[in-house]
C-alpha cells in the first residue's frame, strides 16, 4: 500500500452525494485533494476534513494532477470540461470520468480529449454511496491500460475492487448500463410483486423472506443462462419458455383483476410470446436475447 | 422420520416433468403410490420403481388417501377432479394441489371440495424438478391447518421446506405469483442486459461475474424495501427515483440506438416518472408499489 507521498494530488469535480464520498475516501486517505461543484456550498464538510476549495472549475483543475468527474449525465460534464480555460488547463492531465451515461459518450469524450492532449479514462460505480471506502465498492474502468495502471494506486484508497475492462473506452459504460438494466428491471419486478402481494392481503415483510430466495437462485442461473447464450443451446428441457409464457399471463391475469398495472410483464411476456412464435417453444427463456440482438 | 409404513397412500394425478418427480421421490420413500396421466405411456419408468398405474382417474383417486394433483394450471385440474366419477371417489380423500395458478382459482376450488366433502390444500412448488427430493425443494402451502399437520410427514419425503402461509387457501397462490412476477422480471432483465451486452461487443460469459454481483445484492435490498413499503417510508436518500428514472432513460437509449426493444424498461421507466409526477421524486424506487396499489 503507497503511502499519500506516493500518490498524485487529485482534483474532484462534482459534489453531489457520490463526489462527496470520493472526495472523502481521497481525504481520509491523505491525498491532496482540490473539490469544486457547479453550484457553490457543497464542499463544508470537506475542507473541514482538509479539502483546497477552488473558485473555479480550471483553478480546481490546475491543482490535481488526476481529474476525477461525478456529474449527473455527460451533458453536465461536457459543460464543465468542454469550456476552453477548462480544456486548457486539462492538457497533459488524466481525467477519469466515473459520471454515468452511454457507451457512445464515452468513446466521443474519449476522442475529444486526445483531441486536446487530456488522458482519459472511463469509469463506473456499481455500488451506492455508502460503499465508497469500504471492501464492498464495486468500480468498473476502461481506456488505455497504462494511464489506468499509473492511476490505479490512487484509485485503490476509493476501496472496494477495481477491474480494468479493456482498452475500448465504451466497455465500462457497457457493463454499467447492462447492469442497470438488471438492476432495476429486478426492482420493478420486486416493486410489482409487492403490490400484488398487499392485493391479496400479504405484507411486504411477509413475502420478503421468500424474494430474498428467489434473489440467491438468481447469480447460478446467471452463470448458466450466460453459457447457454454464448454457446445458443437455449436448452429449454427444466423449464421450457411455453411453460414461462404461462406463468407470466398468470400473473398480468392476477395484478390486471386487482387493477395494478401489468405493463411491465405485458411486454415480458410479449418477448417469450414472440420467441414462441418465431418457433422456439421448447427452448429456455434467455433464448429472448438472441431474438432482441439478431434481426 | 416416519417410515413408509405409517405414511398414507398417495396417488400423483398429472405425469409431467414435475408429477414424475413427485411421484418417483414418494416411491424413493416407499410410500405406495399410484399414477395416473390424461395421456398414456408416461409411467414407465415410475412403474418400474413400483407404482401403480391406474387406467382412470377415479381408479386412481380411488388407490390413495392423498391426492397429489400436478397439471398445467386449473383448467386442467378441473377437468379431472370434476368429472362426476372422479369427484364422488374423492369424498372423504384429501387433495394438495401443486398445480400453478391463481389465487383466485385456488380459493374457488376449495369451495368446491368444501361442497363436494373432499379435504383440500393448494400449494406451490416454488424450485425446478430436479430439486424435488433434495434440501433444494420449497413447497408453500396453504389451507386447514389441521389437514397441513395431518399430510405433513408425507409430504415431507419430497424434501427441501414446506412452509404454511395460513388458512387462506389463496396464500400459496399468492406467494407464487408474486415470485414468479419478481423472478420472471429479473430474468427478462438479464436477457436484456445480455443483448445490450452484446450489441456493444460484450458477451454474456463476460457479463456474468457482474451479473452475479448484482445478484447477490439484491436479497438485502429487498429485506429493507419491504420495512419501507410497510412503514410507508420510502426513503430515497441514497437513491432517489429521479436518479433511477435518469439511467433509465440511458438503458432505453442505448437499447434502442442497436434497435434493440426496451418496451420492458420502457415500462419500467413509465412507472418511475409517474411516481414523479405525482410529487413523490424524492422517495426511493419502492414507492412504486404504492401507486401500483392506492389510486
Amino acid at each position: 500500500m503507497p503511502t499519500s507521498l506516493d500518490l498524485p494530488a487529485v482534483t474532484v469535480l462534482g459534489l453531489g452525494p457520490m463526489g462527496r464520498s470520493l472526495a472523502a475516501a481521497f481525504l481520509a486517505a491523505g491525498v491532496r485533494t482540490t473539490v469544486w461543484n457547479r453550484t457553490p456550498g457543497r464542499d463544508r464538510e470537506l475542507t473541514e476534513q482538509g479539502a483546497v476549495s477552488a473558485a473555479t472549475a480550471e483553478e480546481a483543475v490546475a491543482a490535481g494532477e488526476l481529474i476525477v468527474v461525478s456529474v449527473v449525465n455527460y451533458d453536465a460534464a461536457d459543460a464543465i470540461l468542454r469550456r476552453d480555460d477548462v480544456t486548457r488547463a486539462l492538457k497533459g492531465r488524466t481525467v477519469v470520468n466515473l459520471t454515468a451515461d452511454t457507451p457512445r459518450r464515452a468513446r466521443d469524450t474519449a476522442d475529444w480529449a486526445a483531441a486536446h492532449g487530456i488522458g482519459y479514462l472511463d469509469g463506473a460505480i456499481m455500488t451506492a454511496t455508502p460503499s465508497i471506502g469500504t471492501p464492498e465498492a464495486v468500480f468498473l474502468h476502461s481506456g488505455p491500460r497504462d494511464l489506468f495502471a499509473q492511476y490505479r494506486p490512487v484509485l485503490e484508497v476509493l476501496g472496494g475492487t477495481h477491474t480494468h475492462l479493456g482498452e475500448d473506452v465504451g466497455r465500462a459504460a457497457t457493463f454499467d448500463i447492462a447492469l442497470l438494466d438488471l438492476f432495476w428491471t429486478a426492482m420493478a419486478g420486486y416493486a410489482h410483486a409487492v403490490a400484488i402481494a398487499r392485493a391479496e392481503g400479504v405484507t411486504a415483510r411477509e413475502l420478503a423472506p421468500f424474494a430474498q430466495g428467489i434473489g440467491a437462485i438468481l447469480p447460478p442461473l446467471f452463470q448458466q443462462f450466460a453459457e447457454d447464450a454464448d454457446s445458443g443451446t437455449y436448452s429449454g428441457e427444466i423449464n421450457p419458455i411455453t411453460s414461462a409464457a404461462s406463468t407470466m399471463s398468470h400473473v398480468v391475469e392476477v395484478a390486471e383483476s386487482h387493477g395494478i398495472d401489468a405493463g411491465v410483464m405485458r411486454a415480458v411476456e410479449g418477448m417469450a410470446r414472440r420467441v414462441i412464435g418465431l418457433g422456439h417453444g421448447t427452448d429456455g427463456f434467455i433464448r429472448v436475447a438472441d431474438m432482441l440482438t439478431r434481426r
